[in-house]
């Protein structure tokens, strides 16, 4: 059956230039349903409406906005099972835990927390200064927000559902998602229940459209369109990449998160003390949700010598113990293979997989390799290659490489050192950390990457390339929506012309800096 | 006499392809002082100076980089004299007050403002989440930032001494100045004080580094260039989508400050309220600093009828009652020339001035042309081209067409509406305000663009094309800070790893968000 696009508050049949379906990568068949790939003509349409609706959304009061954003919440906690199974069927995560015990809920208590942070106005930092009677705050951008969602969230990201869809909305912009077509029937789920929201609390029904798949270069004019107020992009870097060209060359937004190779510095103090419990935390880490994490551990560090070898090996043995997990779809077994082969070429050895494994679903070894820093720092562009999958990449390295091979890191996510909890490993952290400090947005201390809190203080982005701006972060609220606001500055208005959030006698008891000082 | 550059912390001669002098616009003769241009081994060794005086930078105690700013600030009132001399030769701004009392003062405040950030953290927003044990903040860039200054301040936008440099410093990032070539002997001796004052604070002496001008293809690479951690230009914007296009490509963050009609609205109320003193008050506006001001209200919207044609008779008086002040430069005329040839060719009628006039220095005759409405919304590109000089475009339109005209606005750093002190206005006032609020960065009621507070809430920004991030201001500090910051989280990092800032502590007595409240 040929699906449905939602433009303007309504389903209707796009105007499509073919057609596409997704596998179910637990056994490779393609599922029966049929999306529909728009042209041009339904981008134009979900532009025109989402811009309209911008002007509506803008003006809409913040409470209205989080009772929709909590309404959206309830009921995708209503259609847990459907959406469970949906999801399930279309990118091959279990069930449980991950669909439902852990990317669910975190989807669902996103969007409460994005309805809080309308209400208490969080995201806005209010500034007054009494003095010049100049006041400033963020606002809504005023026009709608592109959502292009990756294929390893079908919830917790999905451009109708996860964390750039509660922001943009949190800040009231409308908008746009392009779903990710690995997960079509969930997106198109999630936006039927985000349209009823949208109809239970009465806001513009253009505030959520919903494309399935847009031409590469339908993708280019929408980004760049001037009606559009910014787009954020999760997935590959070389589709992030050129729709990032487009929406710079006309002054548009564009928020992007392209690659991560998350390196992971175990100190030999770390090894010695408990080698092995780290060895376990590693494979659980870079195994888990079988890789394909922005913030999968695929490049980890260690000495060279006894401790090192023996970290191999015991990794090594952990990887080929388990099955490989299965992957979204044959076009992640392509890039293993891709990556994999890059590696291999430019020096580095496979220890244990390195191979697809598709008789039964799509699935690839979980694969170990291990190259010399000597070698590492020959060829560092290559062998920082992201490799979206179970699949690391262990250096060796002494001390004084260590140094070197953080300061040859390209941008990414995050970056993790472990040391001994005596001080054994402190001299070599506070050589590595400065270094490392400046190529992540996360630094972790004994503890791996993959768990990304929805916590205010969380940051989930980066030096370019693992996003396009190191000042933002994709996760945490109020932190997150404030890449999709304006600044607005108000210079000599009187206060009953003034939004609430600055009047002078804050009607809204919200915090704001008033002459440098917050208050409330 | 050949000028040097600065690099390293030396001067020395420049590898050079050429060299060029600047003008004394008073009488139009060339200055003696010749200045060269730059070849790619000078940008090559500045990045690479500027790339290492990062590391040790971000590495500085916020109190030291503090003192150098005070110190420098110190050295530009100290050498007052010099300095006002120097720049009334090279800009033809008067010295008493423009440059004297009131742009230098400007100056050194900021650097001051800059300095108590520095110390207060302000601009570092501290983020700490005891249940998770996450903490973040913003730090240095960790890179060096390039400023190019705009002609119209050698002090206060200059690249060595202005707005954007005491921001990136205040971030602790070096600053590779290139001149506005405008004025680039005031530029050196800036810079000359700059280095006594990285010398006596001990700082890393390449923290400042200077070069005049570069070639076309050098600036291209210079902001692209991976050890770069920001560009921030104020120009024009042909030159300045250029270099945002290079450096966009290669994922480098690129603040620029592109144009802006700074549209003025003034309702009928206002007018016969009082019609004369908001003529005059446009007047000193306009022409203020012969009309070279970023927030230069060019764009005048009045209603039709009696009351506007008044409005316009009187501007017109004034503008041709005064000798049209000195500009910049040879190219400032040659703009307007071409601004006011697109102005006539797509209707618009010259009231009054509208010819150079060079028989006494660089000077442009007060400008007023006039436009319909209807003539206006059916070539809103063409007649909203900047005119960077003491030019305005004024249209006569009806209620609604204002509101149009709202809606055909580009993004501007500004935009006025003047109403009556009654309620006669408040209907036009609330049907305009939703509409032109969206188009600015600055929404100033009854009070003209041209002053630019150095205030926490001030927004010296705006949507694209008047600058390439909305959510950024250029003026304000702590704000103003934030555009040269990473944003760097801390995840299960054991406390005396943390920056001071983030110490559970709080040693440093700072505002902090912790668990989502202020405290301190």
């Amino acid at each position: 059956m040929m699906q449905q696009i939602l433009i303007g508050g309504v389903w209707r049949d796009a105007r499509a230039e073919g057609d596409f379906h997704a596998f179910n990568p637990s056994n490779g068949e393609p599922l029966p349903d049929r999306f529909p790939i728009s042209t041009y003509d339904d981008a134009q349409e979900a532009i025109q409406f989402g811009w309209e609706a911008a002007r509506l959304l803008r003006q809409t009061k913040p409470e209205a906005v989080a009772n929709f954003l909590e309404c959206y919440a309830n009921k995708i906690e209503l259609n847990r099972a459907d959406l469970v199974g949906l999801a399930h069927v279309e990118t091959g995560f279990p069930a449980e835990p991950r669909l439902n015990s852990i990317e669910l809920p975190r989807t669902v208590d996103q969007l409460r927390q994005a309805a809080r942070a309308c209400v208490d106005r969080s995201w806005m930092r209010p500034i007054i200064d009494t003095q010049t009677n100049i006041k400033s705050i963020l606002a809504p951008l005023g026009a709608p927000v592109v959502v292009f969602g990756p294929n390893n969230f079908a919830f917790a990201f999905n451009g109708v559902a996860g964390g750039d869809f509660a922001a943009a909305i949190a800040a009231r912009n409308p908008v746009i998602a392009i779903a990710n077509p690995g997960h079509p029937g969930t997106t198109r789920l999630l936006a039927e229940l985000a349209r009823q929201s949208l109809l239970e609390t009465d806001l513009s029904m253009a505030t959520v459209q919903l494309l399935y798949r847009v031409p590469d270069d339908v993708g280019l004019k929408l980004v760049a369109d001037h009606r559009i107020g910014a787009t954020s992009f999760t997935g590959s870097k070389a589709a992030g990449l050129k729709l990032k060209a487009a929406a710079d060359r006309s002054g548009k937004l564009f928020y992007a998160e392209l690659s991560s190779l998350n390196p992971v510095f175990v100190l030999s103090g770390a090894l010695e003390e408990r080698g092995d419990t780290i060895a376990h935390e590693f494979f659980n880490s870079c195994t888990m949700g079988s890789g394909q994490f922005c913030t999968n551990p695929g490049l980890v560090i260690v000495p060279t010598g006894e401790l090192g070898q023996g970290f191999v090996e015991s990794v090594s043995e952990k990887f080929s113990s388990q099955q490989g997990g299965v992957l979204l779809g044959p076009a992640a077994i392509d890039g293993l293979v891709k990556a994999i082969d890059t590696y291999v070429s430019h020096g580095a050895t496979i220890r244990t997989g390195g191979t697809a494994d598709t008789a039964d679903g799509f699935r690839f070894a979980n694969t170990v390799l291990t190259v010399s820093a000597v070698v590492f720092l020959n060829h560092p562009e290559a062998l920082q290659t992201e490799a979206f999958g179970p699949v690391c990449l262990i250096v060796l390295a002494s001390d004084n490489e260590m140094v070197q091979i953080a300061a040859s890191l390209e941008g990414n996510l995050t970056g993790t050192i472990y040391t001994s909890t005596n001080t054994l490993d402190d001299q070599l952290y506070a050589r590595i950390e400065p270094i490392l400090r400046q190529q992540v947005g996360r630094l972790l201390n004994d503890k791996m990457p993959t768990g990304v809190a929805v916590s205010p203080a969380m940051n989930h982005g980066g030096p370019f390339p693992a996003t396009g701006h190191p000042g933002f972060s994709a996760v945490g609220i109020p932190a997150s929506i404030t890449r999709f606001a304006a600044l607005q500055c108000y210079d000599n208005v009187r206060d009953d012309r003034l939004p609430a959030e600055l009047s002078a006698s804050n009607p809204l008891a919200i915090w704001r800096t008033v002459d440098g000082q917050p208050s409330r």
